[in-house]
């Protein structure tokens, strides 16, 4: 029985999460359903991120067992045969059956993409949340971000009804640029980036809703360490909407 | 009555092209209605470049006269309140009067977007053309593509039932490249990008399919030469589907 981890991309804008719901399309869903055709059986998969509602993914990653003998590019081809082409499996490779997709990951990384001008490209509606003028001071914003980098009690940037039952979580790296590369100077696109090894419901777009706050002058960047220090959910910025966010890349040892 | 150049955006998916139809909706269409609203009065509206249904948009170029006197940034934010979200008003300035957006363009470039991955992105289906393996030969399509420079009898390569009077055209550059900047080496993308003072209908797309039997080994880079000498329909490769192809920037004096 080929146990996989299989690594996702999709376009989370028309489905309810990754996760199973009662109502709507789940990413876990569709992935599940096709995993059962092509198995002849009920398949369950793990994923490393519940993503909500709305939020894309350029590198989930999930695990899952066959019981049919099959390869990793005969998986690939087989269940995107199935899938929306919204939801592509990019790779899957053949792990040790103990392999957990959730369990066994070390770190994710996610982007979220605010685009900061005053007419919102019709290429980004579905991938960047639009925040107009003023300008944001990234300079500013990035200084705010470096704030949450370390291990500290995130209870001030958790979900109202989240159910963590320790709020303390531990993150790499947390920066904010402009586009770079190509792009660089010719779209006003504001872009943050986090690593850690795990993250509360809506930490990161609490956060961005933060920054933003700083981005815009309201708030000195050192007000993030305030907030953060407070652990009270009422301090902090708005909850970026979840259009901007993509969860980029799972790690693992 | 001022007098506008107007620069627009769009995703041109779900549309029939620029120019008005007797059926569907077009970009022309949404245009001349948000400014007939606005103006209070029939408006018309003249567009650089008639791109075809299902083909976007980055910076078309279309003029038209306003009775009711309005600055730019106010037409910008007024059009843009009436359109949908997939057609964007970027800039409005006052011309003279006899600015013609389509008479008066020295020059227009396109971009053609393909994608050489097994697996095509979420994020490409509507902006892609999904040419899987083999793995194509972008140095052999560019040394095909540089055929194309230069002032050349393009017959071969004009939609069958295509009008133009003549079919002579002067193109300035036409190269073929990988995904630059921060994507180097990260994505599947091989993107042609044209610049010329015209172009015939389907004139790009027939040269993108043509360049793509060159990149998948099918063909030597001279066969581009070869088909453009013949000025015969038949000997093109396929027309490369709409959805792949953008209009980049149309130039003026």
């Amino acid at each position: 029985m080929p146990h996989f981890k299989i690594t996702l991309a999709y376009d989370g804008g028309d489905y309810v999460g990754w996760q199973r719901q009662a109502a709507g399309v789940s990413i876990q869903g569709l992935v599940e359903e096709a995993l059962g055709i092509l198995d002849g059986r009920e398949v369950m998969v793990a994923g490393a991120s519940r993503t909500d509602s709305g939020v894309h993914a350029l590198g989930q990653v999930a695990s899952a067992t066959i019981e049919r003998p099959i390869d990793g590019p005969s998986l690939v081809r087989a269940v995107n045969a199935r899938l929306p082409q919204a939801v592509r499996v990019l790779d899957a490779v053949e792990v040790p059956a103990a392999f957990h997709a959730r369990f066994d990951a070390r770190a994710k990384t996610y982007r979220y993409r605010v685009w900061n001008g005053d007419v919102l490209s019709p290429f980004e509606a579905r991938y960047a949340w639009h925040a107009p003028a003023p300008r944001l001071d990234v300079a500013a914003m990035d200084a705010a971000a470096r704030h949450f980098e370390g291990r500290h009690d995130f209870a001030a940037f958790q979900a109202s009804g989240g159910t963590a039952r320790s709020t303390e979580r531990t993150i790499v790296t947390s920066r904010v640029r402009t586009a770079d590369g190509v792009q660089a100077g010719t779209v006003p696109l504001v872009v943050y980036e986090v690593q850690g090894q795990g993250f509360l419901r809506h930490m990161v777009r609490t956060i961005v809703g933060t920054l933003v706050e700083v981005g815009r002058g309201r708030r000195a960047p050192e007000w993030a360490a305030d907030v953060l220090g407070s652990r009270d959910r009422a301090r902090t910025g708005q909850t970026a909407p979840a259009l901007g966010l993509f969860l980029v890349r799972v790690d693992y040892e």
